[in-house]
């Protein structure tokens, strides 16, 4: 691998070593090894869990070739010192360097992600760091319930209350227990019937609010991921009708996952049972309607990863943590989607996401 | 460009739009489209600066080779309908997909970083940008001066300062800003002197203190980068004189940037001046000492990006922003980096980062 491990999870499954530039990692023989810049090398020696960090500036002095493509050179010296002739990299592989050594002479073939096997299966350590992450999102989530309403918006200590300033507080709040949300979402009304929409402005009383929460735990690196669709207020009938089927696909999709289930056959049933409560999925005016996203994805280092639960061939293994979040979407009615974590074990799995699930919150 | 913007600079720079997971991006016949997913294509139509957003699931329908390869199939026919038999990519495309397009009988070129050369060129509107980030950063500056010494350690309100509750405080200053910062260095004593870590425990008066602050706008999506080096107390002599010895080479290094400088002629010119004042680099017991790494990278979307003053050749352009900060690190007398960016101009070059330069916090 050649990457940068605060931006490639695999370098840093491999390392547990943060640098923010590329770096060099080679794995023959049984013997992980490190080639880094003169910047990293100390911190590397000291943290990297690797057997053996090497200096990419000895290198470069036996190689002294010059020229814009020296750095490629070096590698190739290294990879010749070591005696690799093919080597087997991740599919993210900068095309660059693939082009550069396989000019070279090195034989490359790409593993498909996971480029790890065992990356996909969690140990009770990376559980609980994900667990850990999880809590953080619980205890940002209480805030609308004080506010108030009044003409048909929220208000709290005076204030209108916006999905900016409701983000804002879930934000702080998480980096109080050491993590870092992005792209949080909030979203109220139309907003909340595009999936990604992150939400803008007032939010109003009597309307389905999306919460997507997915923080980054500084210290583990693991993410944690909860949706949750929530009205302050009073949700009317149709929209009612609309979170029960979403939840009972949901429930579902939960009692499905166990080792050895096809992700693609869950994904289908939830389908089915939206479209048999007349729930359809399509264009309607040029605008997608209905569920129109994958059931679930892997959560770990990387907030989407292997496996899925989706129109894809995934079959489910044991120690995957993966997300069960079916949605439904339509701007006449509202936008529900309820997202929790479970991890699969033998004959089912475990929810890893325990708060609950009310629509409406007084 | 097969790439999720969140993570690929050069996608969101050529589309202004935000996503988590990849999708395609094609410029031909001066023509920019993208090609979505069901989930993204709603909010890429009304966000994204390209000239058209195509549906990938109409393409699919189409396709329908299925197959576990059936992602790159979709993307051949697609660059099929638009008559594209070569193609160039950035050096980041992976190898997986390159290998694939090929395979089919498309041919690709690399381009090497920047994959955009107007990328490298900051407007003034991204300078702004750049500099609100930084404004970020000077506010959340301040925090040692209300610090007291009490037997060689700092306290405030009652609790020992250390490198954890400082970065803590920066960090939420910089969210109430708009701003997520990751990694910021907090580093004391011999942390210090390992210019990436981010330091940890308590700080102690009378000793370097490294800050490495580099928030990215939530908003812009801009960075901005600043180092300072600062003791809370006393100054010893031999630290005194390094600092005033860095802050040398630093003032020397921005009074050379300029239109057509050669980047690695100002790190070499300040090496050879930390060099004559008796400061030399290299490894002693083991470690590395001296100044060991770049003088200076370009800042933008990316905290590291073209252009370099380094040991690599690059020729300054007017309009490129980029820091300018040598460092020297000696475990005996201590580690001091100072930091500014500055935006390139026909004869010099602009100060973005006007915080103050003082060893010494009372």
């Amino acid at each position: 691998m050649i990457a940068s491990s605060e931006t490639d999870s695999n370098m840093y499954y491999a390392t547990r070593f943060l640098a923010p530039d590329p770096f060099i990692y080679l794995k023959t023989g049984g013997r992980s090894c490190l080639l880094m810049s003169d910047l990293e090398i100390d911190r590397a020696r000291s943290q990297a869990k690797v057997d053996a960090v090497l200096s990419y500036s000895e290198y470069e002095q036996k190689t002294k070739r010059g020229g814009p493509s020296e750095f490629m050179d070096v590698v190739y010296d290294f990879l010749q010192e070591k005696g690799v002739r093919e080597a087997t990299v991740p599919a993210s592989f900068p095309l660059a360097y693939g082009d550069a050594l396989r000019a070279r002479g090195i034989a490359l073939s790409v593993k498909r992600e996971p480029f790890f096997d065992e990356r996909v299966i969690k140990s009770k350590e990376e559980v609980d760091a994900i667990c850990k992450a999880q809590s953080a999102v619980d205890a940002a989530m209480d805030l609308l319930r004080n506010a108030e309403i009044r003409e048909g918006f929220l208000y709290l200590n005076g204030s209108v209350v916006t999905s900016e300033s409701i983000r804002r507080v879930l934000h702080l709040h998480l980096m109080e227990k050491g993590c870092v949300a992005q792209h949080t979402i909030v979203a109220c009304g139309s907003d909340a019937c595009d999936p990604h929409n992150e939400g803008y402005g007032p939010l109003r009383a009597d309307e389905p609010i999306i919460f997507d929460v997915f923080p980054k735990s500084s210290e583990s690196r693991y993410y944690a991921d909860m949706s949750r669709t929530v009205v302050k207020g009073k949700a009317s009938d149709s929209l009612k009708r609309l979170y029960d089927t979403v939840l009972e696909g949901q429930l579902l999709g939960i009692s499905r996952v166990k080792n050895g289930a096809h992700g693609k056959e869950i994904h289908e049933e939830i389908m089915a049972l939206f479209d048999s409560h007349g729930y359809k999925t399509g264009q309607v005016g040029g605008r997608m309607q209905g569920f129109f996203h994958g059931t679930g994805h892997g959560v770990g280092l990387d907030i989407h990863e292997p496996p899925r639960i989706s129109k894809s061939d995934w079959i489910l293994q044991k120690g995957e943590v993966v997300t069960v979040e079916p949605g439904l979407y339509y701007p006449d009615i509202g936008a529900v989607r309820i997202e929790d974590m479970v991890w699969v074990n033998e004959n089912g799995c475990t929810n890893l996401t325990t708060y609950n699930k009310i629509l409406e919150i007084k």
